[in-house]
């Protein structure tokens, strides 16, 4: 799985500037980043009358729209995907996730704690908080940074979750006879069969996996 | 792999109001419909300020937004993703894929012409057309229909496409145990495997395929 990092802190504690500070940060040592905002009230992302926004409103649950440089979606839910579907089905080729929001995750956080908006942290070491950023001194239990100290975030995320990143290794075979795998299908496979094995109980990376699949038609 | 239907036309011939006919027709038989436009020019589908659209202007490669109703994403690409991928990524639950475009593909087409617009079709038989909606009589080569008859071609669609759709039947084996799987799993499992069945040459639906994963974390 991609790492994912949550960033996360009480309303108007400045998640998304701190965000716009870390994410280029992160970027220039080498690494493609992802996001994921979470979004508890509602959102709209298209612009009425446009023509996905017309496919919307006649009833399409999903819907795409895909140029030479960009492609978008929006999909209608029956329920949230949690962080682990958002990540198998939208993220194929980052790095690292950073995700605003997801308080209640058990992914590794980091606060943004502003005393001036808030008496206390809404996390601590219990929420698998890892650092806060922070304009007060006195927060003893995880390290803490300055607001204006972002690349020593950036050296503490690189440290813990991209050094030492490799892909895993896949072979498939169909029918007795290897696969070959262009870069798409290898990444696809890879997405899907992590998606997979996380819902294993007692699966840990870092383990070597045969898997048969004997798939039908009917 | 999910249907594909692409509804093309020149510009300004009305593809977008037909579509907006076309897909509560397919609809309210039963069917969940997916879209895609083709963009030729680039789109702005987020707006400036917004949180994620702040994470892209940072930087963020690809950004999703998740609320309990729905989710969205956009990614920045190297090269125009094609419909396989498309689908393969970003529709899971759909029964069909109607296009707003992509008129060079390979799959059926669904022509809409107005003679008013221009002086003949864009597509032909060679182009995989399998019907135009006109206000042209003299339309001989393919089925042709008036523009008020929507749920006649919602006919065809379904008649060639929908009925006697049956998901694949799929097993899982890991390390020699059977997987159990929940629909999202099994949807992600399908779609991958379609995806990567698709790559291989000579590979038609409708068979029975035993694939073999070693998948090594290193």
């Amino acid at each position: 799985m991609v790492p994912i990092v949550c960033i996360v802190g009480a309303s108007d504690s400045g998640k998304t500037t701190y965000l716009e500070k870390l994410i280029p940060m992160i970027r220039t040592r080498g690494y493609r980043v992802g996001t994921i905002k979470h979004d508890a009230h509602g959102f709209e992302m298209d612009r009425e009358g446009k023509d996905t926004w017309r496919h919307r409103a006649a009833g399409a649950q999903t819907i795409a729209i895909s140029s030479p440089v960009q492609v978008a979606s929006i999909r209608t839910t029956a329920h949230e995907l949690n962080l682990e579907e958002l990540v198998a089905r939208y993220f194929w080729q980052e790095d690292i996730i950073l995700t605003e929001g997801y308080k209640r995750s058990n992914y590794p956080k980091i606060e943004v704690f502003r005393s001036a908006v808030e008496s206390r942290p809404i996390c601590g070491p219990k929420d698998h908080l890892i650092a806060v950023v922070t304009d007060d001194e006195t927060s003893p239990d995880v390290p803490s940074y300055r607001f204006d100290e972002v690349s020593k975030v950036a050296d503490l995320i690189e440290e813990r979750f991209l050094r030492d990143r490799k892909r895993p290794k896949i072979l498939v075979n169909v029918n007795g006879k290897k696969l070959p795998m262009n870069d798409f299908v290898q990444d696809f496979m890879i997405g899907g069969i992590r998606g997979m094995l996380s819902t294993l109980r007692g699966w840990r990376e870092s383990e070597k996996v045969d898997i048969h699949i004997t798939w039908e038609e009917r």
